[in-house]
C-alpha cells in the first residue's frame, strides 16, 4: 500500500487532518493575552507551596504501601517521560472497579488491544490502489442503479422499456458534467474538501450546514441501501434466505460496526479485492454478452409482455431520471481524499477521478443496453444484475462468482460510510456544529461515536423500509443531490472571487455540473416526494436547524468560558467571577446529622482549611434539636453549630433554602458545603441507606457560587 | 374520640411510642464519653474563626440580593426560634428546582398539606372506642372464616358438612384459650407488646424475627384477603362485577394507600361506625335466623346434593378446622395497643379484650349453627353470608346494608394493615433489623415507605391469586399462627423467669395457648401446603435471613462509625482516621483539561486554601502536551504542572491510577481533588458535554483518602 509519512503542518492548520488533540482546541490570541495579564495579579497565598509528594511518583524514598482495598498502589502503570510528564502505559486505561475491569476485557476481546495515539497513520495512496478503495462506493451502485430506473418505467408497461436508452444516455451526460465539475473541485482544494467545506467556505455556513445534512442522510442511506442490494444479490441467489431479510441486514450492519470499530483500516489491501473482483466480473458480464448479442445480429430479445399500472407521464419519466441518479452516488469520495494522493496530490486525484468516471459510464450504460438486448425486465425477487448473470453464464461457477463479487463491493461501499460519517462529524464537532463527543477517538483510533450513531440510524432505516432496496431508492438520491448542488454552485462562486487563470472555463464547468445536479435534485425531491423523498425534505432543515441550535449552545458555553482580560476591580465582586486566589473569600458549611466519625472527620477536614466555619444540623423537632446541642458541648463546642427544626422533617429542602439564604446574604462569598458521605462497597447495601449526600448535591447544583466537597469515609465490609 | 395528652418519657424510653427523632439516635455512654475526649485534643487553625455572615439570617444588615437565576433569596423561609436555633416554614419544604415544585404541588394536591411535628397525636381511647378501631381486624374475618371452614367439608361431598359444628365447638375452644393466653400477655406487658417484642425478649432474637415475618406476612395477607372478600361481598350482590374483580381490587388497595398517606386516622371517629354497623346487621341475621328456625321447630333444612370430590380422611378435617382458624387473625391488635387506653391501660385493654373475644365466639358460632339450619353449601361466585341474607331478608333494604356493612367492615379491617404494618417495620428498623428509610416519618407524619412496601405486596399478591379469597385463605393461617405460638410461648418463658404471684396460674393458660396455637400451625402448614402455604413455609425464613442480614451491615456500620477514644497517635495515621484539625495534612489536586474561566476559576479556588498544591494535565499526545505547558507558562507557571501523555486517549482511567499512585506514597495524606464543573441550566443541553466530573467522581469514590470538591461555574442560557 501507500507509503506512510508524517503529517504536514499545514494540513492540520488547513484542518483536514484528523488529530487525537482535537477535543483541545488552542487559545485564540485574545484569549492567550488575557491569560497572560490575569497570570500576572495571582498572589501566591499562606501555603509554603512545596509538595509532599513527589508528583512524577517512584523517585520519592517512600515504597509503595498496600492501599485499603488490598490492591497495590498502581506506581507501574506510569513511565517518566520528562521532569514534570509521565506517560501512561496500556494498563492504566482500564478501569480499577471490577465490574468496569471486566467491562474493558470483554470490549478488548471483541475490538482488540488499544492503540497509541503514535499509531495514527497517514498515508499516501498509489492510483492502482486509490482506485478500488476510493470507488467501491461509486461503482457498486452500478449494481442497483440500472435496475431503480427500469423499475419505475415499467410502471407504465413494458413499452415504455424504450424510453430506458434515453434516459442512460442522459445519465452519461449527468455523469460527465458533475464528474468534470469535481476534477474543478479538487485543483481548487488540493487539501481535499467535501461538499461540507466547499459550499461552507463559498456560500456561507447555512450552505455548508445543507450540505452536511445532506451528506449525513447520503451515508446514512449509503448503508441501508448497500446492505439492502447486497442482502439482495444474497437473495437472488438463495431464494431461501428472503424471509430473513430483515435480520441479515441488521446482522451486516452489526458486523460493520465491530469491523470498523475494532479498525478495519488495517486490513486496507483486503479492499482492493472485491472491487477488482466486481470489475473483472461485471466485465465479463458485458463481453460474454454482448459477444452473445453479436452472435444474434444485435436482435434485442423481446421482453415479457408487462401490464401497466400507471400512465406514461413525464412526473413518471423523471422520476425514473432520479432514480438512475442513485448510480452516482460516491463520486464526490475523490475529492474528500486529496491528501492521501501521492504527489502531485491533485494531479494524480483528478486522473483517479477520470478512470472512475470512465468505469462508471461504461458499466452503466453496457448494463443497461445489454439489460434491453436481452429483454429483461425487473421482477420482485430477483435483482436485474443477477438475472443477466444466470442468461449469460447458464452454466458454470461464473454466476455465483458474480454474486459473491457484488454482495462484497456492496458491503464495502456500505463500510466507505463508516469511515465519511465520523469524519463528517468530526469536522462539524471541530466547528461547533455537532456534540463534541465526535471529536473524541476512541482507544482503536476510531470515532465510535459517530460509528455507533450511523449504524444506529442505518439500522432503523433498514428496519422501517423492511430492507426492500426499491422502498429506500425515493429516499437516496435527495441527500446526494442537495450536496453535489451545493458544492458545485459554491465552486462557481469560487472562480468568481479567485478569477485565476482561465477561471471562465473553470466557471463553465461547475456551473453546468451545479445546473444539472440542480435539476436533478428538485426532479427527485418532487417526482418522488411521495414515494417517501418527503422524509429527506423534512430531515435536511430539521438537521440544520439542530446543528444551528448545537452551535449557538457552544458558542454562548465558550463565551461563558472565554478568559477576558482582567477587570478594574469592581464592586465586592460576583459570584464565580474570581481567577484569583486573593479573590477568593471562604465559608465553610457542614451539614451534621449525627456526631459520629464520618462527620468528626468532616468536622476536622473543614476545620483544617482554616476558613470561617459553620455547622448546621436539621432536627425534625425541639426536643431532637436540645439533645444535638447538648452532644455538641459535650464535644466541646468547638465550631459554630446553627440548629434549623424542621417540623415537617424534610431535610434536603430547608437545607438548600437556608444555604441559599445564607449565600444571598453576602454573594461573593464562595461557600464551601462540606458532606460527610459514607461509601458502601456492596451495591446491594444502597438500599438500606438514604441518598442524602446525593440529593443534597444535586439541590445545590443549581446555587452558583456553591461548592460542594465529598468527604467520604470507606466501610470495609 | 379519646382525649389527648403528651407522651410519657417511660413510654418513649420503653420504646413503644413512635417518634419522628428515631431517626437520630441517642449516643451510648460510651461513645459519650469519648466524644469528650476527642473534642479535648482539639486545636483550632490558623483562620480567625470569626463568621463573615450571619448564621440566623435576616439580621445582617445587608439587604438580600438576588441570586443568580432572578429569585430572591428566601430568608423569609425561617424564623429564629433562639439565638443559634431557626425554623423551618413549610414553604422551606419545597424544592427549588422547577420540576421538584411541580411535584410537591401534585403530592399535596393528593395527600393534604404538610403536618408538623408538633402534631403527633398521643390518644387514649375509651373502652367503646376501642373495641370498634382495634376489632374490625378481628370480627371482619367471620366474613370469610365460617365459609372458609365449610368449602373445604364440602369437598368430601354434602354429608361431611355434619362435621362443621363438632369443628366450630373445637375453633370456639382455641378462640377462648388463645383470648385467655393474651390477657395475661397485656397484664404483663402494660406498655403493650406484639408477638415481636414478647418473643424476642423471652425467647431471643431469632424467634422475634420469626414472629415479625410472621407478622409481615399476615399484614399482607390481612390486606389481600379482606379486599379480596370486600369485593367478593360487593360482586355477591352485583354479579355482573364479578370480571372486574382484580382491577376493583387493585383500585381498593390504591384508595387505601392514599388515604393512608394522607392520614385519615384523623378520620377516627369514622372507624366506629362500620364496625358497629356490621355487628347489627349481623346480630340481626341472628336473630331474625334463629327466630325463622324456631318457628320451624329447629328442624334443619336439608343441604343440596353435593358430589364429593376428595375422600373424607383427616387430612381434609385438619385442613378445614385450620382454613376455619383464619377468624381468629387481627386477637393480638389490642396486645399492641395497651398504652391506647385510658388507665388503668392494661386492665380497660383486657375488659376491651374479653369482649372482642365473646362477640367473636358468639358471630363464629351463631353464624355456622345457622348456616348449617338453613342448609347453605358454599357455591362459587356468592359469599356464603350473601347467601345467608338473601335467606334471611327476602324482601326490604336489610340485604342490601349487610352486603355495604361487610364491605366496610373488610376494608377497615384492611386499612389496619396500613397501620399495623408500618409500625412494626419502624421498630425492627429501630433495632437495625429493617432498612432505616421505615423509621422516617413523611411530611404527613405517616410511615409512607411501609405504607408503600405494604400496599405493592398486597396488591402483587393479591393480582397473582386473581383476587379469589378461597386461594388467599391456605397462605394464610401459617403467619398468624406462627405469630401466636411464638409469642405465647414466649410468655410462657417469661413467667418462668419472673414467678410473680400466681405464676403457675398464668403460665397454664399461655402454655395451652401456646400449644394449641402450635398444633393450628403444625396443621395449617402441613395440611395446606401443597395449596399454597409452602409460600409462607418459605418466606418466613427468608425473610429472617434477609433481618439478619441487614442488621448484620447496619452493625458492621455502627462499628465502622462509632467514636472511640483517642488512641496514643501511632505511626502515620491511617487513611481517613483523622478526627481533628491537626491531624489532616493537605495535598490539592487540580485536574485541568483546557485553561478557561472554569479551570481557572477551580486553580484560584484550590490556591486560596493555601495548601500544597499540584496540577495536573492529561494529554493524547505529546505534541498537545507541549502546546498546554506552553500555555501554562503564559499564563505564569503559578502552580506545579505534571502532565500525563495518555496515547490511549483515555481520560479517567489513568487520571483515577494516578491519584491512587500519588496517594499511595503517602497515605496519611488527604488528597482533595478540585474538579471544575459547568453546569448547564437546560437538561437537554447535557448530551452536549462528556460527563467527565461525574465519571471521574464516581471513579475516585472507591479511594479512601480522597476527597472530591466540585467547583461549579454556571452557564446561564
Amino acid at each position: 500500500m501507500g507509503a506512510r509519512r508524517e503529517r504536514r503542518d499545514d494540513e492540520v492548520e488547513q484542518g483536514t487532518v484528523v488529530t487525537p488533540s482535537a477535543e483541545f482546541p488552542p487559545l485564540d490570541p485574545a484569549e492567550r493575552a488575557a491569560l497572560g495579564r490575569i497570570g500576572e495579579r495571582w498572589r501566591p497565598q499562606d501555603g509554603d507551596g512545596a509538595l509532599p509528594v513527589d508528583p512524577t511518583l517512584g523517585r520519592s524514598g517512600r515504597r509503595p504501601a498496600p492501599s485499603r482495598f488490598g490492591r497495590l498502589a498502581p506506581f507501574d502503570l506510569f513511565t517518566v517521560a520528562q521532569p514534570d510528564e509521565l506517560v501512561a502505559t496500556e494498563p492504566a486505561t482500564v478501569p480499577a472497579s471490577r465490574w468496569g475491569r471486566a467491562r474493558t476485557r470483554l470490549r478488548r476481546a471483541v475490538l482488540g488491544p488499544p492503540l497509541s495515539s503514535a499509531a495514527v497513520l497517514y498515508e499516501r495512496m498509489r492510483k492502482l490502489v486509490a482506485l478500488p478503495v476510493l470507488s467501491s462506493d461509486l461503482l457498486s451502485s452500478v449494481a442497483y442503479g440500472p435496475e431503480a430506473m427500469l423499475a419505475v418505467l415499467v410502471l407504465a408497461g413494458g413499452a415504455a422499456l424504450g424510453l430506458a436508452l434515453p434516459l442512460a444516455a442522459g445519465l452519461v451526460v449527468l455523469m460527465v458534467a458533475v464528474g468534470a465539475s469535481y476534477r474543478q473541485t479538487i485543483q481548487a482544494y488540493p487539501h481535499g474538501a467535501g461538499s461540507y467545506v466547499v459550499a461552507g467556505d463559498n456560500l456561507g455556513p447555512l450552505a455548508g450546514l445543507a450540505a452536511a445534512a445532506g451528506l449525513m442522510v447520503d451515508y446514512v442511506l449509503t448503508v441501508a441501501v448497500s446492505v439492502a442490494a447486497g442482502v439482495h444479490a444474497v437473495t437472488s441467489a438463495l431464494p431461501g434466505l428472503a424471509p430473513a431479510t430483515v435480520p441479515l441486514g441488521l446482522l451486516v450492519i452489526a458486523v460493520l460496526l465491530a469491523g470498523n470499530l475494532r479498525g478495519v483500516r488495517s486490513a486496507g489491501n483486503l479492499f482492493v479485492l472485491p472491487t477488482y473482483a466486481f470489475l473483472v466480473a461485471v466485465l465479463a458480464v458485458l463481453l460474454v454478452g454482448y459477444a452473445r448479442a453479436a452472435g444474434r445480429g444485435f436482435a434485442p430479445v423481446p421482453p415479457p409482455a408487462v401490464p401497466a399500472t400507471e400512465g406514461l407521464g413525464l412526473l413518471l419519466v423523471l422520476r425514473a431520471f432520479s432514480s438512475g441518479a442513485v448510480s452516482m452516488t460516491g463520486i464526490e469520495a475523490v475529492s474528500n481524499a486529496v491528501p492521501a494522493f501521492r504527489p502531485t496530490e491533485w494531479r494524480n486525484a483528478r486522473i483517479t477521478l477520470g478512470w472512475m468516471v470512465a468505469l462508471l459510464v461504461l458499466l452503466f450504460a453496457g448494463l443497461t443496453l445489454l439489460i434491453r438486448l436481452d429483454g429483461l425486465v425487473p421482477v420482485p425477487g430477483e435483482t436485474l444484475l443477477s438475472q443477466l448473470g444466470r442468461v449469460t453464464f447458464p452454466t458454470g461457477p461464473w454466476y455465483a462468482l458474480l454474486q459473491v463479487a457484488t454482495t462484497l463491493i456492496l458491503l464495502l461501499a456500505a463500510n466507505t460510510a463508516f469511515n465519511g460519517f465520523p469524519r463528517l462529524l468530526f469536522f462539524m464537532a471541530r466547528a461547533g456544529h455537532a456534540p463534541r463527543r465526535f471529536l473524541h477517538m476512541g482507544d482503536r483510533l476510531a470515532f465510535g461515536n459517530g460509528m455507533v450513531a450511523l449504524a444506529a440510524t442505518a439500522a432503523l432505516v433498514f428496519t422501517v423500509f423492511g430492507g426492500h432496496t426499491a422502498a429506500l431508492i425515493p429516499l437516496y438520491a435527495v441527500g446526494v443531490f442537495l450536496a453535489f448542488t451545493l458544492s458545485q454552485t459554491g465552486m462557481v462562486v469560487h472562480w468568481r472571487r479567485r478569477r485565476g487563470p482561465g477561471w471562465r472555463r473553470k466557471l463553465l464547468f461547475n456551473a453546468v455540473g451545479a445546473t444539472l445536479s440542480g435539476l436533478v435534485l428538485l426532479t427527485a425531491a418532487g417526482s418522488k416526494f411521495a414515494e417517501g423523498a418527503w422524509v429527506v425534505v423534512l430531515a435536511v432543515p430539521l438537521l440544520v436547524l439542530l446543528f444551528r441550535r448545537i452551535h449557538r449552545h457552544y458558542t454562548t458555553l465558550h463565551r461563558a468560558l472565554a478568559l477576558h482580560p482582567p477587570t478594574p476591580p469592581g464592586p465586592a465582586g460576583s459570584a464565580e467571577g474570581e481567577e484569583l486566589p486573593q479573590e477568593v473569600r471562604h465559608l465553610v458549611v457542614v451539614p451534621v446529622a449525627r456526631l459520629n466519625r464520618a462527620s468528626l472527620r468532616a468536622l476536622a477536614y473543614a476545620a483544617s482549611l482554616g476558613q470561617p466555619t459553620l455547622a448546621v444540623h436539621l432536627a425534625p423537632e425541639d426536643a431532637e434539636a436540645d439533645r444535638f446541642r447538648e452532644q455538641w458541648r459535650a464535644w466541646g463546642d468547638h465550631l459554630r453549630l446553627e440548629t434549623i427544626v424542621s417540623p415537617y422533617r424534610a431535610v434536603i429542602g430547608p437545607l438548600a433554602h437556608y444555604l441559599e439564604a445564607l449565600h444571598g446574604s453576602r454573594p461573593e462569598l464562595t461557600l464551601t458545603v462540606i458532606v460527610p458521605e459514607v461509601v458502601l462497597r456492596r451495591p446491594w447495601h444502597r438500599p438500606l441507606h438514604s441518598r442524602a449526600e446525593q440529593r443534597l448535591r444535586a439541590a445545590l447544583r443549581a446555587l452558583p457560587g456553591v461548592v460542594v466537597t465529598s468527604v467520604p469515609v470507606h466501610i470495609g465490609e
